[in-house]
């Protein structure tokens, strides 16, 4: 049971004082613990107040302590906004990446005597370092993850599209316990592989071609993300090639994390290993067109990116993707991911699935 | 296969002489095509324009006609802003509704002098009268979504949880080739059904307790949404009573719906009926507690919102969900819910699963 009321000291000591509207819905799961679809939270110096609507006046005062809880018939921003003017509050601190301008402008017309204040991350960036039980709940997710792709990968047959693969993968994860998928599950196969953001496809796996499959769950409300590589029959040299340097790529990040390293550094490494590969007369680097890495908690894209450029340093409890990925158009596509945390000494790699290329 | 450039000319006729800037991916789908989870849309007078980045570099330009399309490295907000420039446009409009305040601070730093105009729902406005193609495309999501609760339905069995009902009726689902539930699928027994917005649990499904189910699918990006009620054992006379009355409430909101009604008459309809039925003392349209119902397409709550105080009159082509329900704290929920079109001299219902009671 994560103690929301030391992070919710911990946010009020970030603020010094002042008071926060806070809007996103992990951020207020992440500080009061309630997992409505609609709510709004007031941190103010000597008091918090969850205010939501009538469809989870019973689930807000089960799953929160502590806080107040008022519930508005529909909207319940007007609810806010009067507490913010009954506490004749003269600052509002506002999540300004995640407050769309309708509500930043309802609120400036209410509030006339009150400066909103755009404010960005604050909560974002408590959330990147993970308590001890954070991880454990991580770990979790990640090894159910792991045992819905053993599980399908042992059943795949012939006649088997991408699009069923991807259902039977988040099948087997409800199946485990998960809530569901973190993400729609990407299965790709042969020069599909070769979009990163393919959607599967009613076609089936090809003999002789990769198979990216990447999937993440979501368990008790943490997110994992893996992605492993398929081939239906053995691959050919180019296929092999392609394979073995995005996973030579993958482990030189992974060895590149410790505390105190920036994230450039990781994506680096990564992208020096990919320099170092030619197929078909392309040097690898130059088709790696995301970036290696990301946070991943109670969202599956958080902070800190691990991506050129970022000079944020990696610290202990930061829990990252490491996912180099290169992309030939009209050949194939690969992707290795694991999901890593960062420890004391050096790194821990969460997901256990190997990374071989599974030839099936 | 929808004529994009047809929608676009009926935006431009709405913005009359004005530029505007899409930003959610929606509306962006419904008027290019695209289908990426990233993209920003300019529509200029005489030019639109998709801003996107590397990962959707063949997708953009595969799925869009008669368009631009730019790729930016990442972010691709600044290449619309150097666009807005380099138009040396006056005057932009936004979706005040659907944009981050942050877009909105970054785009006013950078037009000094574009002056940014707040538009609400102008894209969600066209969307809310369907075209036959797409009542063709709801349809067939709709009858998907009614196979893959009768395929359920015909196996549950003794020792079936909540969270496996609900599994298996969204790999049922995408099995019969949706891309995916359009939502996290409902499956509430017992006192559980008082909550509207239940999470299945691992729980087993109860003797003689009613169970709510809300589910819905998406096929070729359109939503469908329905809920029925099954029994585990016959009912007793409370929750006969109880089912009865959301159904004459159902059945007579949709007798009220045509074209030029408004919204919070068909509304009103349901609740009329619920307020001359008392179980236990409590009269029921008192806990009614949600609205009646509320537009369906490419998102699954789009507009019109049948509910109070609603007084948008109904078109031809209009496609809603009528689903009243009745929660009772502690004792039990019921709720019905179907998708209906307006047609020119009433609806049509387009949800064929038999409303009555299931009892396994």
């Amino acid at each position: 049971m994560p103690d929301h009321s030391d992070r919710l000291a911990r946010l009020r000591r970030r603020l010094r004082g002042r008071s926060m509207y806070v809007s996103a819905l992990p951020n207020i799961r992440y500080l009061t613990g309630f997992t409505g679809s609609a709510g709004h939270l007031l941190v103010a110096p000597d008091e918090t107040t969850l205010f939501t609507d009538g469809r989870y006046r019973l689930q807000a005062s089960e799953q929160t302590q502590g806080i107040d809880v008022e519930i508005a018939s529909g909207d319940s921003r007007p609810a806010l906004a009067k507490r913010v003017v009954a506490l004749r509050l003269r600052r509002l601190s506002f999540e300004a990446n995640r407050l769309d301008y309708d509500t930043y402008a309802f609120l400036d017309g209410s509030l006339p005597i009150c400066r909103l204040d755009p404010l960005r991350s604050v909560v974002e960036t408590m959330r990147m370092r993970k308590s001890p039980a954070e991880i454990e709940a991580i770990r979790s997710s990640v090894e159910l993850n792991s045992k819905a792709f053993e599980d399908v990968c042992a059943r795949i047959g012939p006649g088997w599209t991408e699009s069923l693969v991807a259902a039977e993968l988040e099948f087997a994860m409800r199946r485990l316990g998960a809530e569901g998928a973190a993400f729609p599950t990407i299965v790709a196969s042969g020069t599909h592989g070769a979009l990163p953001h393919a959607e599967p496809r009613a076609r089936q796996l090809r003999e002789k071609s990769l198979v990216v499959v990447d999937q993440g769950a979501i368990l008790d409300g943490y997110c994992s993300d893996m992605t492993r590589m398929i081939a239906l029959g053995h691959p050919d040299e180019t296929q092999t090639k392609l394979f073995h340097a995005v996973l030579e790529a993958q482990v030189a990040a992974i060895d590149a994390i410790c505390p105190g390293v920036e994230c450039r550094t990781v994506d680096n490494r990564a992208r020096q290993v990919l320099r170092m590969t030619t197929v078909e007369g392309i040097r690898l680097d130059t088709k790696f067109s995301h970036s290696t890495g990301h946070g991943v908690g109670l969202e599956i894209h958080e902070g800190p990116r691990v991506a050129p450029r970022q000079r944020r340093r990696l610290e202990t409890g930061m829990v990252v993707t490491v996912e180099p990925g290169v992309y030939l158009e009209g050949l194939a596509g690969a992707r290795i991911e694991d999901v890593v945390v960062v420890t004391e000494t050096g790194c821990e790699v969460l997901t256990r699935t190997s990374r071989e290329l599974r030839v099936l």
